[in-house]
Parts: C-alpha cells; sequence; structure tokens
C-alpha cells in the first residue's frame, strides 16, 4: 500500500483517433447511415475506449459484490436478513439468475464476500473479503467507520484487478445484501440533496406500508449529518459495504481499461458516487438497463445516461447488465465484420 | 396443391396447462417474484406455445425474402433499385449486418429471392422463388395480379416447411427491397384505413421533401380502391412479394409449431396483414423491437404488441429481431435452469 488510495489511480480518455475511425468506418458499413441505432454509438464508443480498431467484449468478468445491512434491525425488508449468505451459496452452486447467465455467456464470475450475519460455507468460489458482520444501523448512526469504508473501497480495487489479471474487457457489477435498496436510496439522496420519498421504491417487493417506513428510516438517517454530499461521507454515513466496494472495483476497472457495464438501482448508487469521486470514470461506464425501481431513471437522467434495455428488471446481482452484454458483442461484431460498400460491390445513396 | 391455400393451415393455441406450469415454476425460482420483469412473461409464453416445461430456442431460423418495387420509379428511395440485388450478393458472402448476426447467433440463414430488376449472381445460399423483376408501380396501377400473391404467399409458406425441416423453434422473416418501405406504409394505411401521413416516414433515408413525396405517391395509391381492408386484396393492390412472403412464412411458421420473431416496421405490416388473415396466428408473434421508423408504434399498438427493445434501429434484413434472439434465449435459461428456494435452501419472503 502506498499513501495514495487505490480510488486514485490515473483513469485515461477514450481515444479521440479511434473514435473518428470508427465513426468513419460505420459510415461505409453496407448500410443506410445510422440505421443500427443506438449499436453504433456503442461501437464508436467501445472503439474509442479499447483505442481499437476492432473493439472486442468476448472476455468478461462479473463481480457479484455481497454484504449485509444493519438497518433490517427496521424492517426495511421483504426477506430475511440470513438469505444473503445463502444466495452467496447459490451464486456458487450455479443455481442464481446470474450464475446461468455468466455460464451462457461464458463470463468469469467471481463473489466477493464483504460480510454477513449469517456466512455461507468455506468454498472456492468465493473471495472473503469480511469487513464486519454487515454494516452498522444507518438510521442511527453511520453505517461504517471510515477505515471500513477504505477496505470496501479496496476490496473492489482488488477484485478489478483480478478481473484485469484474467484478460478481461469488460467489468460487470453485481451486488447482493439484503436491505440495500434502503441503503442504495439513502445514498443517492445524500449525493443529489433529494428527499427520501423521490429516491424509494419497493426494493424486493415491499409493500405501500413497507414503503412509507422505509422513507421514514432514510429520513432520520439524511437528518444525522450536515451535508453529506462529500461522496466518501456519504458512503461512510449511510452505505454498504457491498456499495462502496462497487464504487473501487468500477474506478480500478476503468484505471486499468477495462470498460464498465453498469448494472441496475443499487449499482447505480454506486457508480454516482464513483463519478463524483472521480469524474474521469464518466466516459468508462455503459448503462444497461433502466430497472423498475422508480428512483433509477433519475439517477439516469443525472449521469445523463441513455441505458440500452427497459424491461421492468428489479433483481440485482448484475443480472439486467448480463442480459445486455450480448447487445454489446453484437454491436462490436457488426462493427468489426459488416463489409463496407466497396468491399460488397454495393452501390451507396445515389 | 391442395384446394386448401397454404394460409389456411391449422394453427394450434398456446397450452394452458403448461403455461399455469411454467407461472408456478417461475413463483418458485430463487429471486423475488416478478424481479425478471418481461423475461418472465416471456418464457412462459414460450413454454405454452411449444407446449413444453423447458422452453427452447437453440435452433434458430432466419429467412431474408427480397424483392424489387415498380414504385421506385416515382422516387422514394435514397437507394438506387439494384441495391436489392446486390445487397442478396452480400446476405450470401456474409457482410451484410444480418449475415454478421446470424452467424454469432448460430442461426440458419436463407436468402429468399422473389424479383429483382438485376438479379444476384446465381448462387447456392439463395433460394430463387422469382415471380416478376419486381412488382408493377401502386401509384398508378395493382402491385401484383392474384396469382402473383398466391405465388409469394406460398413462396413464404415454403420457407417457413424447409425452416421447421431444419429443426428449427424460433422463426425470424427479413426482408429486403429498394422502396419497400412506401409499400409497407401503403399496406398499413390500407388495412388500418388511415391516411397516408400518419403511416409514412423516412425509410432508409429521405429528407423532409422526399417524405412529402412518398406521402402523395401512397395517397395515389390508395385512391385507386374502394375498399381494401381485406389483407389479400391490401396486399395485392400495394403490396410487395417479399411483405406478402412474410406473411404466408408467418402463417406458415405458426403452424408448424414455431415461434415467429418479428423485426421492424416491414415486417410489422406483414404480421399485421397476416393476423387479419388468420387471427390465431396472433399468440406465435413475438415482438423484437420498436424501430425508428414513425409509424411502427402505431402498428405496435394496433397489434397490442410490447416490443422487447428500443434501440432506434430502422435497417431491415430482420437484424432488429436476430438481435433480440438472446433475450430470448436467456429467458429460457433463467426459466429452465436457475434453481427453486427449496432446492437452493434459501429463505423465501418472511
Amino acid at each position: 500500500m502506498t499513501d495514495t488510495a487505490c480510488w486514485q489511480a490515473p483513469i485515461a480518455a477514450p481515444c479521440p483517433q479511434h473514435r473518428e475511425r470508427a465513426l468513419a468506418r460505420q459510415a461505409r458499413l453496407t448500410k443506410p447511415p445510422g440505421s443500427l441505432g443506438r449499436l453504433e454509438g456503442v461501437a464508436v464508443e467501445l472503439a474509442a475506449l479499447q483505442a481499437s480498431d476492432r473493439p472486442d467484449l468476448d472476455a468478461v468478468a462479473i463481480t457479484v459484490f455481497a454484504a449485509d445491512h444493519g438497518v433490517c434491525a427496521e424492517g426495511v425488508s421483504a426477506f430475511p436478513q440470513a438469505v444473503t449468505g445463502q444466495m452467496i451459496a447459490n451464486f456458487v452452486t450455479g443455481g442464481a439468475a446470474i450464475s446461468v447467465l455468466a455460464r451462457h455467456l461464458d463470463a468469469r464470475l467471481e463473489v466477493v464476500n464483504l460480510g454477513t450475519v449469517a456466512p455461507p460455507p468455506v468454498s472456492d468460489g468465493v473471495v472473503d473479503e469480511t469487513i464486519a458482520p454487515g454494516t452498522d444501523n444507518l438510521a442511527v448512526r453511520p453505517a461504517m467507520s471510515p477505515e471500513q469504508l477504505d477496505a470496501a473501497l479496496a476490496a473492489g480495487d482488488r477484485a478489478a484487478a483480478r478481473a484485469a489479471e484474467a484478460g478481461a474487457r469488460l467489468f460487470v457489477g453485481g451486488e447482493m445484501g439484503i436491505g440495500n435498496t434502503t441503503s442504495a436510496s439513502a445514498v443517492a439522496c445524500a449525493l443529489l440533496g433529494k428527499p427520501a420519498r423521490s429516491l424509494t421504491g419497493p426494493g424486493t417487493g415491499l409493500d405501500r406500508y413497507g414503503v412509507g417506513r422505509k422513507v421514514a428510516v432514510i429520513e432520520r438517517a439524511l437528518r444525522r449529518h450536515a451535508d453529506p454530499r462529500d461522496p466518501l461521507q456519504a458512503l461512510a454515513s449511510v452505505g454498504g459495504f457491498e456499495i462502496a466496494a462497487l464504487a473501487g472495483a468500477f474506478i480500478g476497472a476503468a484505471a486499468r481499461g477495462l470498460v464498465v457495464l453498469v448494472d441496475g438501482f443499487i449499482v447505480t448508487v454506486a457508480a454516482l458516487a464513483a463519478v463524483r469521486l472521480r469524474p474521469e470514470l464518466r466516459p468508462w461506464l455503459v448503462f444497461s438497463h433502466q430497472s423498475a425501481e422508480p428512483g433509477h431513471v433519475r439517477l439516469l437522467q443525472t449521469l445523463e445516461a441513455e441505458p440500452l434495455l427497459c424491461l421492468d428488471l428489479r433483481l440485482g446481482e448484475g443480472s439486467g447488465a448480463a442480459l445486455a452484454v450480448p447487445l454489446l458483442r453484437q454491436a462490436c461484431a457488426l462493427h468489426n465484420e459488416m463489409a463496407t460498400f466497396e468491399d460488397a460491390g454495393v452501390q451507396d445513396r445515389s
């Protein structure tokens, strides 16, 4: 470890020459200009980010960060807290949504446990980065200490390092943690200076009364501090270990030249915190989908993000991002493999 | 050939027992209920259509129907008419968007030539179903005779038969034909009783003046007949060979138990005509994307269709449908391979 925090590593800018060349190539491919819609811009940005004439996302790394949340004591989730640890086991044995998707994408899947109340059995497939058996109850005191925040950010950075080491070109971050939409909404409210009601939703399935209780919990948490717009303070005060780790992982991934595909509401909150820490991260983020969680659309607007999919997803685990991976790969394949008008002997517009 | 036309073959209804069983399974998978959004309903409908507990779309057949349009004499396209034949060659040699996508999907790709002004070189990859070197000019007289319409419908049915014979479970129909958005808009206007302006757009790239010219051409065509709401009359009067063939192919695919994935504007017009001919076809249609062509959203509403993607695509060739195939396959994989709460030892909601 040096004096410089892991989240301060330099992040390169997309390459303007490769962007220009990719735009010129798109104009010569055998299709009406612009007719591949959003996929053309995606391919061009991937070419600029990878500084390559042939962008390539064959190698994908998916890391699911899991942790428990002390705020569950306030009754903010429809599921019992033991499910966090149980789902870690399900990720590893292959029965969870993200396990199925990772298998079909031929992606590297890693699970990082940052601390659960009921730890899963020791398993080769889980990286143990336990900080504590869950955060403190953010309704009444800071969720974590500054040291715990540093540990979570660093755990995320190490996950990005392992993904890069394994040869990944695309990094997908997922999360699992019963109660973590409460933490994510609180971080979003703190960063955006918005009232709890505007960014709080049903999560895994609260009813109207449950959402009201969640709003009251987040309001209590936000009253605890004066100005938490500082992203580090917001993460420590009302964040979660997995949310902080995601922020660290995204910065670490971009610093190592990996494009980041952002999942739904909770992951987007982590991405927002990371962009507030490091604005140079923003071009490295591709947004996969607009979630059913109502606060997500506001976060996407704040980040000027246009997600690729809108399928009413609200599962987490990185599953929405995994569902969008084939679209990115198809955008690359079209860019790399289509014939030009000259090559194919097809006349261009008259 | 019998006295019964090919488009009168019986079409089965989705299986209600398999739909019920699929719904019950979705509720037991390790995820909050409903959290996979649109993909849950897709998996359930595929299970009902295939009458299977494990829906499967591994084997995909893509057929691109190509033909020329006499209405090009009116200057309704940004591209010269020779491009239709040139693109047929590009499909076969692998340089077109649909060729790239079919390769990556491991899909069977077939091109059916129904008649072009500049036929491509004879090639193994093209099924020659030439009816005439393009339709007549629909602005001034019927695009095709009743016999030519029958031939186009039957050519579509034969393509569906070949796809079924090859073992396909999903049928994607694409189209290529310079000038065919004019024909498609005219068919849509005829079927819906709407004015030309409401369903006419820029196609491959007309400017404002070009769209105005196209609207005037379609208005002239629509004035030629009294009540063309009969789908066969609409197709013969203002349709195209490839549009009629798509309608025949969709009915033929559903009659043989193949799910149909519908592409963009032109293909949706063919699907609408086919559903008007055979309402039992409707459940077999899955809609892949909402195209950038402005009339498409109205057609989708008419068909009560919710497309999976909205990416500003307007290429045709079946490319938008091909882009959505991975989502359907992922929906099946999640349905088939995720663990249940019981199997994984994960607690359900408290």
